[in-house]
């Protein structure tokens, strides 16, 4: 299980191009729809062709996994709820499903390392399980390296079926209690940022458990930090099976040159290291919106992408970039169905 | 015709906290989805129920008309523009025609004020027509008291039409050369605000226009001010049959307790002019996003409203409030569909 990723090409700089001119001949003044416009032209670029074509198979993937650093009372809730969220992710009765059903998208989950049997789960969920939890990144390894191959390796194959299987738009959700605290590391690690810039709240950790999140980021940068270059000890040392297939996955969709809406905190702290994996990665992927968790607008900074929508979300799930899917889709159709000033017979200025 | 508007209730007091406890019971951290949460007990407050039920009926009215200023160079776009783009969303070929698609609504335009015939337009369009163009705001009083009477009559009159065929979710768009000048002044009038703090770039005017368009708004706020705590001489005097239509139409939509999610600086201007007519009707509204006319963040500011999106539109027809359409169908499905703690056994902190 090799950790290199091919060479990522950049999107295509002619259908850029042409999509540019062509916001220019459709029916409003040039630039009057502001981020969209931008936003159609990445689409197009992406596609490699315009105008673009709306898509057909927009897929929100959620990776679940648990963290064993919350056994150490960094969450707000009880790592039973990771699991128990599954089944409700795959009842249907989640916030990300609710979402996706209006912006039209589907979702599947993925146990990658939720600590329960997975009894009673699809083998489409469980088929890609590492091991249950982690350890705690405080004081132990996340993963064997191993595990840290295998997991990646998951989140390649994850993309690969996705793609295969006809999406053409992708969003990595996540799913797991006390996945902050990782993500946090992992930020800290990649931008060079302070232990207490990076640490949030979460889904609403009190302020014992904020000092206690603190400590332990604090503790597992000491060791993130000694293998900040190699994204794969990285993984190893301080993420957990959930991230490290995430990051597979993100890294794999730009390989495959499908375009990627990113969530929150926990999809940034994955979509560096995916960059780090496969550099130029980032030019496939959108930022969905801006998390409350002070850690993902480092992230998004380093990242140099700029966020569609701030509404304050803190829940992860994917639901960040799926309340911004439907901007994607609206972007898409503008440059790929409305009327050019010719077409209409409307003045230009 | 009168101008006197019946009593605007508030929306439901005692939806609003049962949503609000919903909130709490819904298999997310309360308070995890951000102002989308708020948006959704706002939806149950209008709809006087929890948990509220997804719209079926979003709709779309694009208030055209022409403006006589616009002959004295404040646009960057000639007048014949506003009937060529009436034709377009017949058509179906406009911006806001492909983002209703998407978001699920339809959209109907209506001729207030087009400086043309009307020839070959559907008489669904031309019903409510009151005249060609308006007076040069600069130097002249837009409408005569009755055309303005006639104009509020015609919005009040769609928005009952609207509400009577069964939609439950508005919003008001513009289309007309030049609308930005008279939206600009009624903000200034009714916020205080002095003309350069208003006048913005529409949809793409040059420096010398600019110029020019800084001296008309000047011009019609000196008129402007002697009348504005009278809403329909401020109409009379500043607006034009379209924007006139679009304050009755906002303040009848509060009048009979539909949602309205507003757009830019034209639907921010007519709000601030219905609230005057129909005092209250605020709480009925949201604002979908924030245009880039500085006129725009004053209404909004006035109005008490945040706006859902900043995406830096500068177009009208509603563009910027059906890009929002999705988050306010996504809040209400939230309440309506997501499963409780207790159904999926999920376990509460």
């Amino acid at each position: 299980m090799s950790t290199d990723f091919p060479h990522v090409e950049a999107p295509d700089a002619d259908a850029r191009a042409a999509a540019r001119a062509r916001q220019g001949r459709l029916t409003k003044p040039a630039g009057s729809l502001g981020r969209l416009e931008e936003l159609g032209v990445w689409v197009a670029a992406c596609q490699g062709q315009c105008p673009p074509v709306p898509f057909t198979r927009p897929r929100v993937v959620v990776f679940a996994g648990d963290h064993g650093v919350a056994a150490h009372g960094v969450s707000a809730y009880p790592s039973e709820v990771t699991g128990q969220m599954v089944a409700n992710f795959v009842a249907g009765g989640a916030a990300v499903n609710v979402l996706a059903g209006v912006a039209g998208a589907t979702v599947r989950v993925v146990d990658l390392s939720v600590d329960s049997d997975g009894a009673g789960l699809p083998p489409q969920v469980t088929a890609h399980k590492v091991r249950r939890s982690s350890g705690s990144i405080d004081r132990e390894d996340a993963l064997t390296e191993d595990e840290a191959r295998a997991a990646l390796a998951a989140g390649r194959a994850i993309a690969d079926d996705e793609v295969d299987s006809g999406a053409d738009l992708l969003v990595a959700g996540d799913m797991g209690i006390g996945n902050t605290t990782p993500s946090a590391v992992l930020v800290a690690a990649l931008t060079g940022a302070e232990p207490v810039a990076v640490v949030g709240r979460g889904t609403g950790v009190d302020d014992q458990g904020w000092m206690r999140k603190a400590v332990a980021v604090r503790d597992a940068l000491r060791r993130a930090r000694r293998v900040s270059g190699d994204p794969l000890a990285l993984l190893r040392t301080t993420a957990g099976a959930d991230i490290a297939a995430m990051a597979g996955f993100l890294a794999q969709a730009a390989v495959r040159k499908t375009p990627v809406v990113l969530d929150g905190v926990v999809s940034g702290a994955a979509a560096l290291v995916a960059e780090e994996l496969a550099p130029g990665a980032s030019a496939w992927w959108v930022a969905g919106h801006r998390s409350v968790e002070p850690a993902h607008t480092l992230a998004l900074e380093q990242l140099d992408l700029e966020p569609l929508l701030e509404m304050g979300f803190r829940l992860g799930e994917g639901s960040g970039a799926v309340a911004a899917l439907p901007l994607v889709l609206m972007a898409t159709r503008v440059l790929a169905e409305m009327a050019t000033f010719e077409g209409a017979g409307v003045s230009e200025r």
